[in-house]
């Protein structure tokens, strides 16, 4: 369960309020690199999460941040639109140039919610839900947490270079800070969970039966010309897991070509496919006459 | 530029087709842990890529192979549709109990592509590209990409682990095999850019007046009653990028309450609305009574 | 800010797990009469309140109790998944009547997330946050949360009458019981705000010039016969928003045919569209004839 | 059976053409508040409606009138994209300001059609059907089409106020009035099926066995001290739909903590969840270990 | 503007109504090859038609077919849905064999919409309009327009295979006449324009120096060996368009590897990544062993 | 299975960058007329085709060249961003006339990919897979191809028609070359399949018996005042197909009211609802009165 006391997780103050930057942090709430997504994601993580409860309390915590963090950054696009423009008239006013405030800011922040935040990125795309991954392996979600850390640390930096509002700064070179901790935080689950060797390859519990190991640690290279591949550490020497030896050579293909049943009557398909199936390519043009043969 | 032989990576058999493990199949070419992901991930990576040319080369190089993946599942989804039923007879006379093939199968297999695969997952719901995850930045890429493999590996395993026939459980041991090698492969990249510590917090060129550095290091505990968060290797102890020392506190708001602007006239709010932040909460009653009297 | 204690705000007991049952349940957490869905839309409505703090403040006090609701709701997800069928051969063997249960549950719970809830609909579909409907309109958005929770509460009576399980039974009529309380708070704050009268039509706050007042109150109908359209409450007598005289008649058209230019030069139309419209339509064949003279 | 004259239900006419006010149009045609949404809900509100055949044809009578009113904004769509640039050049020559024109307009009405609408919102984003509501409950439905068409009105006027060309400003008018109607028609539909008390908590057919009753006219408070939630016309005295009395309550936490069963071997979590889950959370460390020494 | 009489196109019959293939109408509904799809694409052909008006015409008249078609499709869903299974064990009893019409409907029939058409596809897909394919271009809308009514009579055929339900084969039969019309219809268009040769390529408006034209007949093969591509009517002989000649060839690159800047500072790459850029790849281990050093 | 050789297709210059200009290109990336559409449709049509393996190599090797063009298109983007503003303040330095070019780019070019290309369209929409049209019928897929080929000339030359960048210009008149020669060469297909005649209507595998041949060639119109619908090649003479003779007539319904039984109880629907079905819809008052008498 969950309680709230109305107060922000850190101070959200606007100077110059410009909604062209309310159209930019709009990526920070519902892009995939932002706070929806890493508070949906943690959030069903944790609820989903089997094994040592510790990690499920864990991701409630860290969801439950996240919360705090939307609500900064939809506090930080409302204050940001107090000044937009709500008609034509009123842009060129502003603007002797052209307009440029209208053109460039998000216009649904005028015409859907009267000056306040969506649950959309900057280009006004609404988040879905297919960003949250939580796929049941405690590993394969830390490397997702910290992958979103890492892509949400990126966009709140280039929102920071942006910018040159003190208040806008502040408040995102906090978040860029707690985007460090988290990251730090989730490579130290996979830490305490072993490390690297221990976790990788994701799942380690996938018995030897399912694996055709001799394809497991060979890189396949696939120039046109036989050429090896882009040589480097992962062509040869041990495997980061510790579990093989890496070799490298250009790939040849193991399957023939496909081979698929004609189309069945009844599916709807052409009769000329049909008819190619059924006697080879050879008699295509032959089938193909018929057909035309029986409209004149 | 790209070539074709028209040959398969690696054999696809099936020996038993089964329309429901059809179904299945599909999460591993349209779903967010599947192939086309992969595929176009790593190719607009790649287009992409500034710095050194090796890491755009290695990423054309995987990306050209998972083409050959997803022609391989699709050609899988295919042949495992070869007796599916065309109707609601044809699916009882096969299975007395009731028709569960039609049930169970993707009906748009029958109704949209004549037995053949759907760029869409399990459920039909189309592969959509905003999962196509290049930031420009390599760290962050590489850990999307393990993440990409880790979650690919543990679909292909469940896909293993729900079909008993023989060709199948041999292409997914194959595709396991180089999910292995590609998550190694990526994390090798990690290396060969310095290991984790050289990476992280990624990313590495955030300049330190960019950052609140206080908030770093600190786990903050959002637990009601002020009880410390889970403890574990990220509560105490030097972080895993070998920056900062971590420590553990419950947090307590450091922002006050937000602070909106009433709405201004002609932006479609109510009159209470207007009203009430006009003159303060207090009067919001006398505004809706005046509002009332004046319809009488 | 925001905080939990890891409980459940009521508990979650499933006696006989069933996962076609879990997929059920995945609409009330992912699909649009779903929790996820509200618990954002009252967030957003919060965090863009302007006006009177009180509104804000209950907003944001139901928001954080939806929380709970969609951990209730994945909690009954995972518990009733722990049986499920990993396999064709396990479901056969638990069903022998021909594998229904992998047939009729969502296979994503086995494919993406080892047995745990997604944020998706009883068909798969991801959440899209566009159903977060928070316009900045006070009297606007309290009908769109009766609307909501009257829809929520149809599906939690649906999922109730579905199942036989006597924990899921409780649950369910416990949110069915909240439901019946929020849709009165909600039209309690319309009440308080003037009640019905005062606050119709949505937004109370358009001025006159700025509405064809004529048309306000009059009924238009359709019918290709010039009958009249449907009568009732809203035909005739006083409005329900207090301010007109219900009238109604056919409607007969009151703008022209519309008359767009023609395209132009350089946009990529036929040459025969261009044609036509500056000669006229009488010209068109001729024009035809041309190109097709050209070509000979 | 449907019918056309090819007629505008209301003159469109447009004196100063606009290509930024056409992108601004789009979101009444394709935006969730827009023109496609109220149209197609009402039609399959009608298509399914089950009882008295009255409101099946009063939901088709007014789908038949939106049509009208695409109709009308796709025209005006057209209209004011009549001198938009088709070219960087031609951009810069009309403004020399620096192409401000191309800048906020929808480039899509260039390259994708023309100069012509698009079923798509402000920003490009296309509508989906998901915002068709048709609950098949008659009072959920009423309550989501006066938020449709409060929403509706809301955008109606935002774009009055948005623009100066008196042809549009008309037009708006005219469909802000028809929304004014169509606010009162379905809350009259309300009143004819008995009012408010008659028809609240929506579904009024849900048995009282259905119902945990003790906790439906409850208000819960999630604040964080345990002091009470924000108090209003919902927090005492008779609740809206006539059946109950408010009270008012902290809310503390009904159910336990959530007990999943450990994940299965199989299904692909890490081998670490599983230790963990069979031999207790204080185990997990040793198995790590014991993973850990596999290795080397 | 448009009109309705209530009445039906052509009767819809259900004798035995059938859940499973109300779910399989959905596609016919709401799926990409359905008739929202068609309706809605000839109404914004129409309504952004420019040229002779003739056509704009012919558009709407096709149109306001289609919404009739859609209504037969929700009707027929409707009735096949009347005898579905509320619950589990309703299902059960109807069906010994283990509730295989729960598995195999669409739950959100029973759940979201109490037994009526969803505008959704056979999955529960929602039906969103960036399918509503209008381009301006009226060759190229026909061509899309015959696409749609070739695919949608396919679907109308599988419909009418799989079913035995005489009320419903007699309905699809009647939609399949109509796709044959329509298909002739728009090929009609083609040759009132002048026929194929007068119309391709598509656009025929487009300037001699803004093509290739050494480029615009000439078959390029991508085989890896350098082998022929595949031979037919395409690679020799007078192209279709009846204004060039086709020849064939393998194709060679004809650009070098692309080039792009490094990283600039401030954008939120890895320093090595800039770093490599700046001094050649050459120096990346050096830059990757600075960092490292850095951090000891 | 794909090769690669790192080289572009054709060259890929860029003189003057330009941000703008990288968001137009963006359609002809993910567009819905754009590149990734033609290369996963093309690829799926061939990876599903059944019968003459021909066609099968044939749409494969043109999938394949298809990758080239989004290669040379994601390059074009880059290079045209590599000038772009990563501030407010440098977008004004570079432009005083105020702030332009952030006004009018994609942000998320700076904010997500570092001025990189995204799988999205030129509103930053990503492309979905839905799009991808494979039917199993040959020949629907042939119209579809032509259609896709068709608008995407028509997007090329608007783009070619939109820059006056040489480099770009160039790029683009090769693209339009080779969608000249792909829709001659989805034609030739056809007319090697027997030409229009032996093809449509499609599918022409379709058994008489599932026609109601009688409305096959018949125009309807849906004209209100049952005057003809608009005449043409469409209305009288033979039809394209060859197959019949047009005629053309006002439509009257051949159908009756749609008739639904009443909503079933534990449903969800109103009481009222269910009461008027029971007893007519002369009842309803009364039962409605009862409902309000029960409450008071």
């Amino acid at each position: 369960m969950y309680y709230t006391d109305k107060l922000l997780q850190f101070p959200v103050r606007v100077e110059k309020p410009s909604p062209i930057f309310a159209k930019a942090l709009q990526q920070a709430i519902g892009g995939v690199e932002g706070e929806i997504r890493v508070c949906l994601q943690y959030f069903f993580q944790g609820w989903g999460a089997r094994g040592d409860s510790k990690y499920r309390d864990l991701l409630l915590n860290t969801a439950t941040e996240e919360i705090a963090h939307i609500e900064m950054l939809a506090t930080a696009v409302a204050l940001n639109l107090e000044n937009a423009p709500l008609s034509l008239k009123e842009d060129v006013a502003a603007d002797a140039a052209g307009g440029s405030v209208l053109n460039g800011m998000d216009m649904r922040h005028v015409l859907s919610t009267s000056l306040a935040a969506l649950p959309t990125d900057a280009n006004g795309v609404p988040f879905d839900c297919s960003h949250v991954y939580a796929s049941g392996n405690l590993a394969a979600d830390m490397f997702a947490n910290i992958t979103a850390e890492a892509t949400g640390r990126k966009l709140a930096f280039s929102l920071w270079n942006m910018t040159d509002d003190p208040g806008m700064k502040e408040m995102l070179s906090y978040l860029i800070a707690r985007d460090t901790f988290h990251q730090n935080q989730f490579m130290a689950v996979v830490d305490e969970l072993g490390g690297l060797q221990a976790n990788l390859p994701v799942p380690n519990s996938i018995p030897p039966e399912a694996e055709l190991q001799e394809f497991s640690y060979q890189q396949l290279g696939f120039n046109r010309d036989g050429s090896p591949p882009p040589q480097g550490r992962w062509s040869a020497g041990p495997s980061p897991d510790g579990k093989g030896e890496f070799t490298s050579r250009p790939m040849e293909p193991l399957g023939g070509e496909p081979n698929l049943a004609p189309p069945r009557p009844g599916g709807g398909a052409q009769t000329q496919q049909m008819a190619a199936s059924d006697n080879g390519g050879g008699l295509l043009h032959k089938a193909a006459e018929a057909v035309k043969d029986s409209l004149s």
